[in-house]
C-alpha cells in the first residue's frame, strides 16, 4: 500500500443501526513539525510528517521570510522526522510579522497569513498563460484520482501545481495551507517555474489560499469547492484567476477570465 | 433570505463544455477580526464576521486565557464588527502561550493549538453522560438540513452543542475552530452547562477539535467526516467520545464507546 508509512491501523466500534461491530480501520498521521530558523524556534505546525523540507521551505517563502531558495545555506531534518533546523538570510520584516501578526487563518492548513495585507508591495499579475477549460476539466479528473491518501481516510487535502510543460507535482497534507506549502516547495527546491502553472486544491479558497498563489506569483488557481467573497477580491486585486466549482465540464471562473480560452 | 447580511452577489463566468455564461453567484464573507485584552492587541481571525462576541469568549476560553466569564468585566464591538475589545482577569500563563507557541493547526479555522499540550493539567473525563446510537443519527440529520449558508455558498462549517435537555445551539463560520470557539462561547454567556452535551462537526477531527472538548469538558464530539490519528489518542488520553463517519444509521466509534447506548 503506498503511502502506508503515515497511516495508523486502530480497532474501533462501527455502529450500523442497532448492530455494532469490533473492526480495523486506518487513521491518517499528524505531528507536530517545529522550525528552528537560524537556531531560533520560530513556529510549530500540526501536520503530516512528510516532505517536511519541502513544507518547511514552501511556507516560509509563502510568508516571504526567505525569498530565494539560493538564500538558503543549510536545512536538515532530524531523524525523527519533527524538526527542521534551517540556516538562511532572511527577511528581517516580514519574521518579525510572522511573530506579531499572529493572524489566524479560516482554512485547512492553519497558519499567519502571508504577509500581502501588511507592508508588501507585490506587483498585479499580470502573466499571459492560457489554458483551456477542457484541460482544467481533465486535470481536475486525474487529480482526484491520484489521491491514494485521500481515498483510504478521507482526511487530507491535497495540492497540484501542473506546470507549463503539462508536468505536474503534487503533496498532500491534513491542512490545506500545508498541502500548498508542500507542493511550492518541492518546485522551489528543484527550480522548477512556478510563474506559469496552474494551482490546483482540494479545499475552498478563503482569502489566505489565494495569498499563496499571489505569493509565488501563481496566475491561476483551481478548486472543486467554494471561494469566499475575500477569496475572490484578492484575487481580483492581485490579478489572479480564480476558479471555482471545477467538477466535470463544469467550473466558475470569478475573475481575470482572459487566461480561460480553448 | 435568512443570514443574507453575510452574502455578498457577484457576477462570475459559469462554464459548461464549451459554453460559457455570465451570471449572479452568492460567496460568503470573509473579514479579519482583531481582538484587544485589556488594551492589547493580542489576535486577528479570519472569519465571518457573525457572533463576534461570543466567538471572542469561545476562543480565550478554549485557550485558558479566561477561564471564567464571570472573569470578564467588559466586552465590546466595533461598529463595524471588525474589533472586540475586551477587559477581563486573565491566566498570564496562558496568555504567553499564545504569543510564544505558535503553532498552526491542521484545521479549517485556524489558530493557535489548545494549552493541553502545555503545562495545564485536565483530568481525564470520567462524566457518565449518555447518548443512544439513534439520537445521534438523527441530530446529525437535523444538523445538514439546518445549514443554511452552507448550502447557499458551499463555504461554511457548523458546530453544534446538543445539551443534556435536548435544547441545541449551532454557529457557523468559514473556519472548524471557528464555529467550535462560537457555538461555545455562546453557551458560555447564557451560562449553559457543556458539561453534559455532545459536540456535533462538520470538518474532520483532528487533535486540535479534540483539544476544544478537552478544555471545555464536553465528553462527546461527533463528525460526519474522518479523525487523525492524533485526534483519536488525544481523545484516548482524555476521556473523550470520539465518533466519526456519522452517516444515516451507521458511524464509526473510536474511543471511549461507554457513552453510547441505547
Amino acid at each position: 500500500m503506498p503511502n502506508s508509512k503515515y497511516l495508523k491501523t486502530i480497532i474501533i466500534d462501527r455502529v450500523n443501526g442497532d448492530e455494532i461491530t469490533e473492526v480495523e480501520d486506518v487513521t491518517i498521521e499528524e505531528a507536530r513539525l517545529t522550525v528552528y530558523l537560524n537556531d531560533e524556534k520560530i513556529i510549530s505546525m500540526m501536520c503530516i510528517p512528510k516532505d517536511q523540507i519541502a513544507h518547511t521551505i514552501g511556507f516560509l517563502m509563502s510568508e516571504n521570510v526567505i525569498s530565494n531558495v539560493d538564500d538558503i545555506q543549510d536545512i536538515k531534518l532530524s531523524e525523527d522526522g519533527l524538526r527542521v533546523d534551517i540556516q538562511a538570510a532572511v527577511d528581517t520584516d516580514s519574521l518579525q510579522n510572522l511573530y506579531k501578526e499572529k493572524t489566524l487563518v479560516s482554512g485547512c492548513g492553519g497558519g499567519i497569513t502571508g504577509n500581502v495585507a501588511g507592508d508588501l508591495e507585490i506587483p498585479f499579475n499580470q502573466t499571459s498563460f492560457v489554458i483551456s477549460p477542457q484541460t482544467i476539466s481533465s486535470e481536475v479528473k486525474k487529480f482526484y484520482a491520484d489521491s491514494e491518501l485521500y481515498k483510504l481516510t478521507g482526511c487530507v487535502h491535497k495540492a497540484m501545481l501542473f506546470l507549463e510543460d503539462k508536468s505536474v507535482v503534487t503533496a498532500e497534507d491534513i491542512g490545506r495551507h500545508n498541502a500548498i506549502d508542500k507542493v511550492v516547495g518541492k518546485c522551489k527546491i528543484c527550480k522548477l517555474d512556478t510563474t506559469k502553472s496552474v494551482l490546483f486544491v482540494s479545499g475552498r479558497l478563503s482569502s489566505e489560499m489565494v495569498v499563496k498563489a499571489v505569493m509565488h506569483r501563481i496566475p491561476i488557481i483551481v478548486s472543486r469547492t467554494a471561494p469566499t467573497y475575500l477569496g475572490v477580491q484578492t484575487a481580483n486585486i492581485h490579478g489572479i484567476t480564480l476558479i471555482g466549482f471545477a467538477r466535470g465540464k463544469r467550473m466558475n471562473i470569478y475573475t481575470h477570465q482572459g487566461r480561460i480560452h480553448g
